[in-house]
């Protein structure tokens, strides 16, 4: 618990005074007030989270997390469990959708290995874009419809590696952070922490996720359902949730928006997954969440609930349900565009542009 | 209109075979199919373009036209029109906010005087990152409420100024156009054109623009109102829509949407002024709507009428509402990481990943 509880203690929240501050100098620049619409918001947010009126993004990390759920044997995903190992050898070579995005965007990759069954097929080299941590906590966790999915120690193992990476991120001026994951069967694991947080029904909180027909669409519910009667009486704190549930990745992602906050980091959150470890987050410090920005809006239903819990309007909403933190890594390039406009803009004295007239001043023609 | 005729037979229908082509490629790539949502059809739609399955977006350009609206005079817009020219020597000096969110998303900027009225200010030194073309036709458009706004001809040197800037694209390897305007009184010129395009009334397709009160709101309507009825009986065709109402940034913005289309460059929409100058693209000759995507929804109510006409989904939807290009280039951005994903990631084959289970193959466990 030391590190958790210290850690949450040096999450503070937003100053107001920083959003007022920023509004002002937005309100100087060469633009009618307000028109750059919610690169306006993002830009005051990003400004009071770094306590600067030139905030700057330089740097800009997404965190992978991948890891294994139990509840797959259940038959809950359409995709063989060996396919999350793969994908972390796809991107450690760079052939993954979220490497060619962070290319696009400019931001780099970290992939996390915290809990993956299957080993990980050996590659002939890691590309020059990706760097790998390899954390395991264990091989996956335990089947939450048999038992508890983790132990408190390790879940609280996971969070330190999102934790220790929120820390050297800070240390090595990554002043933007993208959440990402992979994990067959972690729509199911989200679907049954969203229920345990919201107290929603699995019904509402249950999606297709990765390519699940109607059968395993009713196969995910059901599990969920029998998750929910086995381990949840009553509102549960986000460690007992992540005890009953799962996942290590959800717990890794959790760990680096404490961390990420507790720096002053801002965070852009992806789909449905992601958005879970960072509600956990804001449900064990609410204001972890004012560190937050919302990538995009997943086609996940479970997603639209999370950020509604977490009061955050997504910024792009393209009919993406991948994860990898793709959602994230489109939205942070919104994000650095903002905070750019916000920085590099002349204002109406220095470049000599006239404001709008007053009301009642002669109109000039 | 041997320009015009000539360049307008060169454009060609999208092939819808490319489509079908692109699609079977972006379903062996290692991401569950349809899981990149509008990425993917962003991406086959610029194969199709560009009729290649290895399309590119290796250089992004702006294209920013300013110029003047006699209409003006009738009290349309709260900031005086002396604006356009100084917020050029913004554009110049790279102080505005499309200069900061070009350079975020590495795109280049030229900014066009097409028809500027007053002189613009002598800047020090233009950015090294805006190049400038100075080629105004007149010193704004005559006043709609009284006369036509432009002759036949000066629509036609307008039109030519956007052909010339297409081609010149195309041969310095820009595949990425984005189009963008500064004018004061564009909106209303644009909501004249968007009625004499839809039929629909003034109430319905004139917004508030850049900062217009309910005073200055009711007298843009009924200008639109009065323009209307002295110039348009029945639909009109592109050419009297323009010499009825200008402007010569929308005859510009029409021309490299003509020029592009012809020239198989792919082509970002802006917002409602920029969209009506690619509606008449697309009203004088269909396929060149093939070559467009919506980067972003605009706050003005004319620009939604407008995209649905032309049949498109805007990529961002972020309450921007200032023009110059500024939702054009975020969506870029989009464009060029979904382009991205298309050609880097790795197919199931190549990275070794097990692809969906076919129904009734036993998981594996």
């Amino acid at each position: 618990m030391d590190q958790l509880t210290k850690i949450t203690a040096n999450v503070e929240p937003v100053g107001e005074n920083w959003i007022k501050q920023a509004i002002e100098r937005q309100n100087s620049l060469t633009k009618p007030p307000g028109s750059l619409g919610t690169l306006e918001d993002i830009a005051c947010r990003v400004a009071a989270i770094q306590k600067s009126l030139s905030p700057a993004i330089n740097r800009k990390r997404i965190v992978v997390f991948a890891a294994d759920h139990g509840v797959v044997e259940e038959g809950v995903s359409p995709y063989p469990q060996q396919v999350t190992a793969q994908m972390v050898a796809n991107f450690l070579r760079g052939g993954a959708a979220i490497n060619a995005i962070a290319q696009a965007v400019d931001a780099e990759v970290i992939v996390v290995n915290i809990g993956v069954k299957h080993p990980i097929p050996v590659i002939a080299e890691c590309h020059p874009s990706v760097h790998f941590i390899d954390r395991p906590i264990r091989r996956g966790t335990r089947n939450f419809v048999r038992e508890p999915a983790l132990t408190e120690e390790e879940v609280l193992s996971a969070i330190e590696v999102g934790i220790d990476i929120a820390n050297e991120s800070k240390a090595a001026g990554v002043d933007l952070i993208g959440l990402g994951e992979m994990g067959i069967g972690n729509t199911t694991t989200s679907a049954a922490i969203t229920a345990a947080l919201t107290g929603l029904c699995s019904t509402s909180v249950t999606g297709r996720g990765t390519g699940a027909d109607d059968h395993i669409l009713g196969k995910k519910r059901s599990v969920v359902e029998k998750g929910l009667q086995l381990h949840v009486q009553g509102l549960l704190p986000p460690l007992s949730i992540l005890c009953a549930f799962g996942g290590l990745e959800v717990a890794g992602l959790m760990g680096v928006c404490l961390g990420a906050a507790a720096n002053r980091t801002a965070i852009v959150l992806d789909g449905f997954i992601a958005t879970a470890g960072a509600a956990l987050a804001a449900r064990q410090h609410p204001p972890c969440a004012h560190y937050y920005m919302a990538g995009h809006l997943s086609a996940e239903p479970g997603h639209a609930i999370l950020l509604q819990m977490l009061k955050l309007e997504p910024i792009l909403n393209l009919r993406m349900r991948l994860g990898e933190g793709t959602g994230a890594a489109l939205g942070m390039k919104i994000v650095e565009a903002a905070v750019r406009a916000f920085n590099d803009m002349a204002t109406f004295d220095s470049a000599g542009v006239s404001a709008k007239q007053a009301a009642g001043e002669k109109a000039v023609h």
